[in-house]
């Protein structure tokens, strides 16, 4: 059976065909963030800090930390992102208690955050380019760790999934070859829009019912891909979800802080039995029962969760 | 390829694996509807025709029709279904240009219903029970109509979707001795309680896809079924049927004036690439702005119909 486990100092969470999806929170990136990427310049952590609590909130089971920032004062990433990752892992994990994805494409910065997190990170990420391959195989064998693997290679992202299905079981061979398991690899297949390619859908899940059986490794993707361009954006994105975990997509990397796509998520988890009882669904029901009364998502998350544990305590005590 | 072809007088619906998921609205039906009933034996059918007009707005393309009355005059089915099944099938016809589906459990119903109905409606339904179908499946072979296959049998619903499977094998082994192909046999693997079954949600998504490859049948469900009990319906439904349409579930007989679940379903015929360039989902992303802005679901959808009836007119002239 097929378990990618990543941990925190103090929590594991394991991705797997028979748990829960596994929800990576995307916020903290500073990539098209104008203000974000101003702020971090400046020195300003709050919004990094905010992103953190209420992404966790809102159900992040794991916090993806991307510190592609381009600097005024340097333009160059090889300069600024590994320091700036280093402070922003640190950050976070003190903030929070879940797992973190350590994500760049600048080979110091992966290190840096591998360096500076707790516990077990997911690095992200490797691809079939043979640069890549060969810089980031030996961070993930060096401080074993799991590893998000993109199906693209040295000819670009191919329109055609057999191409996309290549490129990932030769990541999965290469990653052998440095003695990295297959379950330890977790694979994009890559999202196209389907408002621009109609069979969008249907190659992810295709890919992932193939990368599961064939491959035996567990999947993730940038969810909101999928309906780029569209009207109603939340309307396809709470389709797709439940459809791609239905075909067996175990991850995602994506907004948390968004009612629609969770509760998706978390009626796909009940439907799949990972989700015993109904508990967790029954909590988030009145989750969306204060959202609809006007409080904000991230705050009726966090008062629910909060209630819940006072309620534990009571009835402990 | 399995295609159940369903008529009106002017309009063909096909049921397939290559085609928009069939939304059969399930709301013309007097059981467990008092008030209705009262109205239907004093002879008002105003709620009738509104059920039938809005249920077409709002993007049913097949209308269950049933006339499951208790009269307080007569307590017999026997006598006051029949006619008032057919009845309800010349209003319903005399109104919409649907194909229609005759739903009894009393035989002379489903032949008043087969005799007064235009084109080629879907019978509903058959089981397993040896009585039912030496009584339905003359009935089917007689007027040439697909049927809808209940997979229960004498010894009532099995929970082990194993039975439910072979239930549906005999049903249609059973009608090919009558010379009724495959392709006329709809199967409704029997929808269970996600909150009293956990494994309710896996059980259909397996069955659906074994009756596909085995069977090579269409196949529905009483969606709502998957959500009894439990708080936030609309939101287990919404997440089960994309599930279900992506296991390969090609029909279901559900209340499509409800703007969540026939959202799901919308995106999930373009996730299927069943909605070329996504012309439906852009126009329907059109009705949820006006349901937003305040109007209620069914007068959104015909007022979005209307407008784009009005502007394909101006385009010709």
């Amino acid at each position: 059976m097929t378990r990618t486990t990543i941990e925190s100092k103090t929590k594991t969470v394991t991705i797997g065909f028979d748990e829960p999806f596994c929800v990576i929170g995307e916020r903290i990136n500073p990539t098209g963030r104008k203000k974000l990427a101003a702020e971090l310049e400046a020195g300003d952590f709050s919004t990094v800090e905010r992103d953190a609590l209420e992404q966790v909130a809102c159900g992040a089971m794991v916090l993806d930390v991307n510190a592609g920032v381009v600097y005024n004062s340097n333009p160059n990433p090889n300069e600024t992102e590994p320091p700036l990752m280093e402070a922003m892992i640190r950050l976070v994990q003190g903030l929070v208690d879940v797992p973190l994805c350590i994500d760049s494409s600048v080979p110091g910065a992966l290190e840096a955050g591998l360096a500076a997190a707790e516990g077990r990170p997911l690095l992200n990420s490797v691809t079939g380019e043979e640069d890549r391959l060969e810089l980031v195989l030996p961070l993930v064998k060096k401080y074993n760790v799991p590893v998000v693997a993109i199906s693209n290679d040295d000819t670009g992202i191919s329109m055609d999934p057999e191409v996309r299905f290549a490129v990932a079981r030769k990541i999965v061979q290469r990653a052998a070859d440095f003695g990295i398991p297959a379950h330890d690899i977790v694979v994009d297949p890559l999202v196209m829009p389907v408002g621009a390619l109609g069979d969008a859908g249907r190659q992810v899940f295709t890919l992932v019912r193939r990368l599961r059986d064939e491959l035996g490794v567990n999947t993730t993707c940038g969810a909101s891909n999928i309906s780029f361009g569209l009207p109603n954006r939340h309307g396809i994105n709470a389709a797709f979800l439940p459809m791609a975990i239905g075909a067996g997509m175990t991850s995602a990397i994506m907004n948390p802080v968004r009612s629609v796509e969770m509760e998706a998520i978390r009626a796909a988890n009940f439907l799949m039995n990972h989700d015993p009882n109904g508990t967790e669904w029954i909590r988030f029901a009145r989750v969306l029962e204060a959202v609809k009364a006007g409080q904000d998502f991230a705050t009726a998350s966090a008062e629910v969760a909060a209630a819940g544990r006072a309620g534990r305590r009571r009835s402990r005590g």
